[in-house]
């Protein structure tokens, strides 16, 4: 009889919802000595990884999993993370930022309080050029609405090239060369080993000055002072960062206050229930019968 | 030999497009009186109306056409608007202001300035159900972008309904019926005697309290009073103009202070000279051949 621990600040949301989904054979549990199976926050499970001796899947509810795959930590069980839910809301948020930047929404909003009849003309993101740095389930999600948009995608990427709406596709040396076509840069990047401080002085030199940088990875990703130096520099038009290391950003740091620079605080795309715990069935069923389940981690590759 | 005259701000863009396009038989000029086929703007063209003694053919470089349509000028030539080449600029800007608006990006701005780590959820187009009042060419555009963002769609329409992107269709009595479903409402209606203040008091308050009103069509469509007592009263969350009566808006005008109200300057769809061009030199063709024009406007209907 599988028992389940569920670990997250919605655990009753998903407690009913599972519920509701009358799963065969499935128990709540609440002692982490005796689930063998765990759905929650990474962050939180990570905490009582020691406790749980039966452990033989996590179904994480977010995409990233660095806090479960980082080394010194337990790997004798199945991990499997949240995919194919997050690429329609990152959207929304990707192009939110990018119309709002083509559109001068805030420029617009400055001239109405000064009560001037602002004709400067907008930007278009009809015939630009989107690069996504990472090109999985989100990526190719972003790439999707580019494509409806009418803007031409390029996609930088070491594995996956199954995207039908990224035009062309870089590989690692090729890094410098992709950044220097761009118009936008969207980094979807996990934390890894492989991925810390990828966007340093180089890539953001090779980047056009007005082009725009969109973080909604993780905040490893971006080496912070020489973004702060290519914006204050004019070698970047703006930068929006959703994710930053560390989180919360301490009250003294820069980019508080860094010019062109939009801060939102990691809510680009919320883990809803309903989402989650359709990929939790799904997964649940085929555990039930002994399958591979879907989205499994590698702890190695670290997403 | 047909001479044509253009009357635009960009002439000389227009000009040398028209010029590398080696139109058979067409002849430049710049006397009103010998020509008969005109390009540009409505409203310049107004002016030289009477001088126009061998008009056969008005192309306008807007879709909005209301200064030559209005009752007292002559209706002996044929007039074609611009249409087909302002949806997916008014895709841009609308789905801008919508996802700016869900995205909270003004609010995440004050967070930003406040050191404020602001964690508040944002809010998703998926799911929500956007009102186009009129469901012409660029309302059509608006559905499928509003189809690609997962959203519902209803149209409120005299006349077409040949979107496919449109899931239901309201028609004229239903008016305050369509209007109370609606999360968003997106007013893209033309200047006629028929959509004066159509957005009055009635369909505001028919609108639930959360909803967004944006208006790319014409100002004529709203009552401005009731617009801004909608907003006062929190009867409205926000509303996006880029149209208003009259343009400029006076520097006196309550709109630029209104609260919630956002403006921008008839700035949402410009007529680039390119796309505008290739409508010219498809009518032209038809012209030569005798063939009835594309984008023929109906003087009684206005549009």
């Amino acid at each position: 009889m599988p028992k389940l621990l569920i670990v997250s600040r919605e655990a009753e949301a998903y407690r009913q919802l599972i519920e509701q989904a009358n799963l065969p054979s499935l128990e709540m549990a609440t002692d982490p000595a005796e689930c063998d199976i765990v759905l929650g926050e990474p962050r939180s499970i990570r905490a009582l990884l020691p406790r749980l001796s039966r452990l033989k899947w996590i179904q994480s509810i977010y995409a990233g999993v660095e806090y479960l795959v980082e080394p010194g930590h337990r790997r004798d069980y199945i991990l499997t993370n949240a995919r194919g839910v997050f690429g329609d809301l990152m959207s929304e948020y990707v192009f939110g930022y990018l119309l709002a930047h083509e559109k001068k929404i805030f420029e617009r909003f400055r001239s109405q309080q000064a009560r001037y009849w602002d004709r400067a003309e907008s930007g278009l993101l009809r015939g630009k050029t989107l690069g996504l740095l990472g090109v999985g389930s989100i990526g190719s999600h972003v790439a999707r609405t580019a494509k409806h948009f009418n803007m031409k995608v390029w996609g930088f990427t070491c594995a996956s090239e199954d995207s039908q709406d990224v035009d062309v596709y870089f590989h690692p040396p090729e890094l410098l060369k992709f950044a220097g076509g761009l118009d936008y840069l969207v980094c979807v990047l996990p934390r890894t080993e492989g991925t810390n401080r990828i966007v340093n002085a180089d890539l953001l030199d090779a980047l056009p000055p007005h082009a725009v940088l969109i973080n909604v990875g993780r905040g490893n990703a971006v080496d912070d002072s020489a973004l702060m130096q290519a914006l204050t520099q004019g070698k970047l038009a703006a930068a929006v960062l959703d994710v930053t290391d560390p989180e919360p950003l301490p009250a003294e740091h820069p980019f508080w206050t860094t010019p062109n620079l939009f801060l939102t605080f990691h809510t680009s795309a919320k883990s809803y229930a309903e989402d989650i715990t359709k990929i939790f069935i799904e997964n649940y069923y085929l555990y039930l019968a002994g399958k591979p389940l879907k989205y499994q981690v590698d702890f190695e590759r670290g997403y």
